[in-house]
């Protein structure tokens, strides 16, 4: 019963009750009308415009409808989401429109030689005279799209798209979508080093895993420009930030509770690191078969690594075995995987983090009663983890200080400036995360990632006096 | 003796004649004034910009005298060149910036993957639905920028964005500048196919001969969108257009006529090919060695080419020898190769195509009085020859088709539509070319190209009902 915003353009007779005839039907079939927009008008006709959610499943009967009421002619019927897409999400422009020859013999030839001998003397000046010092490539090569595997490069577009213009809003960074049409590890590594002159910084998302910690893990070896990958530290550090506030609801130290992680794959490797890397002491992890414990050995070499780290008392067991006594529950793994006793058996004032997108570990509505906070990644409950919260903000930050990389301590320093923009008085159990919409979390990220930047002597010097003559 | 722009901010004492002063010092040096804003005033100063056009040899004596008036202080003076470069010159941006979550969920989670869905089914829809349908990636690797050498990627990208620039600008095509990190002609091979997918083409430029050349044709052969070298074929068509509208100013026949070209690079290579396409039948090709002929063996794939399809009659000798009797000479090759002797062994009305940038292969001025017509690579003689009237509109029109390549006929008919524009009325030895100002060049190029890649079959038709519920 999923919702959709469909526009209908329709050609009326010019009678009265023509319009409120098309309403009816409308209402009859449970839409809820959006606006309604006069696009022409003459003496026997009007054409109208209106926006309307409907249920999927209820529009070919509205469209039938529709047809049936003497003087209603549909002239489209589109999806919104559809519409929206149209033509693409993002655009190309010039900074500086040129208007004549000379501001085309400035910004072109001949004018640019002198920039590009600048830039040949001194490397660094790219971050000032080129896009360099405000660019994003988002790499993927749609190996794992959003929750719908494996589409590769060409359907992943749009949700790079989507996420340029996240960059830009939220961050006013200009990201370039780069879709890989190789799969191959060492041939996404070597086509990245290969465009990675133009950017400041490389996005990598939806790269299935193990891969993805490889192509990670080399390509920041590689290039002297920070690689993220969105679906770890993303990730990572937007769940810390909700968990430091989380804790504090409950009164609990983060260096006391009980962590049970369900899911080892890109996100819940990245989390359990972080969780370390703030204090968290007592951390199991469990994949399909259950506690990853050292006692077992891993092929894949990030679950080794988990062995190695978390579990320290070599716990063994399901999921609904180790989650006994657990203060904090963290899900980025499978619909479904915990039942209402389950949560029963956690500690008191239990947290749970049900991550699992669109549809989570468990559903809130199962056990408001029970969990003292509850956080999920979708939109319709209250303290959404979206990434959005965090890239916008950690690469203003990076690209604001010409960063080489992005470190542990810049992660978490930008998971507490999060956790920090929800004051005393706004935390309750509802309110643990800051909306995507507020104004200021991209820019008290930013300061965060740039401060520990500069402190842990990533960020760049750049001496930069060549533009000025004199 | 090179004039620059300069930008001159002063904080001035509000004493009547103090602006004087300061005009006098720059009137003094040679500096043409532009314009003069007030940025800010107080009772005791005002802050003026003063844009100036000066040598750049006589800017240390400006700045010092500026320094001696009483009264006068300078704030900062910078190159305009440097200004119009500062923090790059392209910016990504949503065509529909979002302002709430329903918005965000649109164009972003969840609602985006049913778009990603859509293209899994049919690819084609990502021509509609995404960037994929505006957009192109400006190539190089910096082995060849302008005239400047080997520089690399970085110092290349100052071009590539003002050449997306003109993208947008003059053909409203979206342009991504990728500044290669790799020089072997197989690993730029490899990192073009990795990204090709959102692009709907790829416009290779700046990269050395003859590599270029192996790149292209094999890129052509591995991915289903068009790729144009346009060192070569933008070159190529430009110079085709200028040669069909001059060959009318003298009357003579391209059938007839004895053609002498000096340079086997990109360009020279592809305006070979173009003008044999174009009904050219007596052609000799030089290198640095002399002509190009058939009794010899060359390396080099498109010399030995050109050694089979061009100079049928077999004539050797230097450049300066085989331009006797010639009726066109076109050089792509080297600053001062002619003299004005040389000219004169042409037939009556030589028409003399001297290209190479910025200094041409011989000197307009010396041959005003004996040569037909003259065109050049420069902005500041009649007739330019200028890549930027050609692919804007070539990419424009594949791009509005769809296209899978551009093939010879399309190149041939984008030449036949820049000349064209020029009516018979307009043409005359000083008006062969187009303004690149002129606001019909990308539209007619772009529905020329159109039309024949429908005609030759390279255009996708994409059925389109994907958007329309019903």
């Amino acid at each position: 019963m999923i919702a959709s915003n469909i526009t209908i353009r329709l050609k009326l007779a010019n009678q009265p009750g023509t319009l409120a005839k098309v309403l009816t039907v409308i209402g009859q079939e449970g839409g809820s009308l959006g606006a309604i927009d006069l696009i022409s008008a003459s003496p026997t006709y009007l054409i109208r415009e209106l926006i309307v959610r409907l249920n999927n499943n209820s529009l070919e009967r509205v469209v039938d409808s529709l047809r049936q009421i003497p003087g209603v002619q549909s002239i489209y019927i589109a999806d919104r989401v559809f519409t929206s897409h149209l033509g693409g999400k993002i655009e190309i422009n010039p900074k500086r429109p040129i208007h004549n020859r000379e501001d085309l013999s400035m910004i072109y030839t001949p004018g640019v030689a002198s920039i590009c001998k600048a830039i040949d003397r001194d490397r660094n000046l790219a971050y000032k005279l080129t896009m360099k010092g405000n660019s994003v490539a988002i790499v993927t090569d749609g190996s794992a799209v959003l929750g719908l595997g494996n589409l590769g490069p060409l359907a992943a577009l749009p949700v790079r798209e989507g996420k340029a213009v996240l960059f830009k809003q939220f961050g006013n960074v200009d990201a370039v979508p780069i879709c890989m049409d190789v799969h191959d590890p060492q041939q996404i590594i070597n086509a990245v080093v290969a465009l990675a002159p133009a950017f400041g910084g490389i996005n990598l998302e939806d790269i299935a895993s193990p891969q993805c910690f490889e192509i990670e893990e080399k390509l920041s070896e590689m290039i002297d420009i920070p690689v993220f990958h969105d679906d770890q530290h993303g990730t990572a550090i937007v769940t810390l930030a909700g968990i430091l506030n989380a804790i504090k609801v409950v009164g609990k130290k983060l260096s006391d509770i009980k962590v049970v992680l369900s899911g080892a794959g890109a996100a819940g490797v990245a989390i359990a690191k972080i969780l370390l890397g703030a204090g968290i002491r007592n951390l199991i992890v469990c994949d399909r078969k259950g506690a990853i414990a050292k006692v077992n050995h891993y092929s894949i070499p990030a679950k080794q690594w988990l062995a190695e780290h978390t579990n320290e008392m070599c716990i063994k067991g399901k999921l609904n075995e180790v989650i006994y006594g657990a203060d904090l529950f963290i899900g980025v793994s499978a619909p479904g995987l915990l039942q209402r006793e389950d949560i029963l058996k956690m500690a008191v004032k239990p947290v749970v983090f049900a991550l699992a997108n669109p549809e989570p570990e468990i559903e809130p509505e199962k056990i408001a009663d029970i969990a003292a906070v509850i956080a999920t990644g979708r939109s319709d409950y209250p303290n959404q983890v979206n990434n959005a919260l965090a890239f916008p903000g950690i690469f203003r930050g990076v690209l604001d200080c010409h960063a080489r990389t992005i470190n542990n301590q810049m992660c978490l320093a930008a998971a507490n400036a999060l956790a920090g923009i929800i004051t005393k008085e706004q935390l309750n159990a509802e309110n643990i995360i800051p909306s995507i919409f507020n104004p200021n979390v991209a820019s008290v990220v930013a300061e965060a990632v740039k401060r520990e930047a500069k402190r842990t002597g990533v960020a760049r010097e750049i001496q930069y006096e060549t533009n000025n003559v004199k």
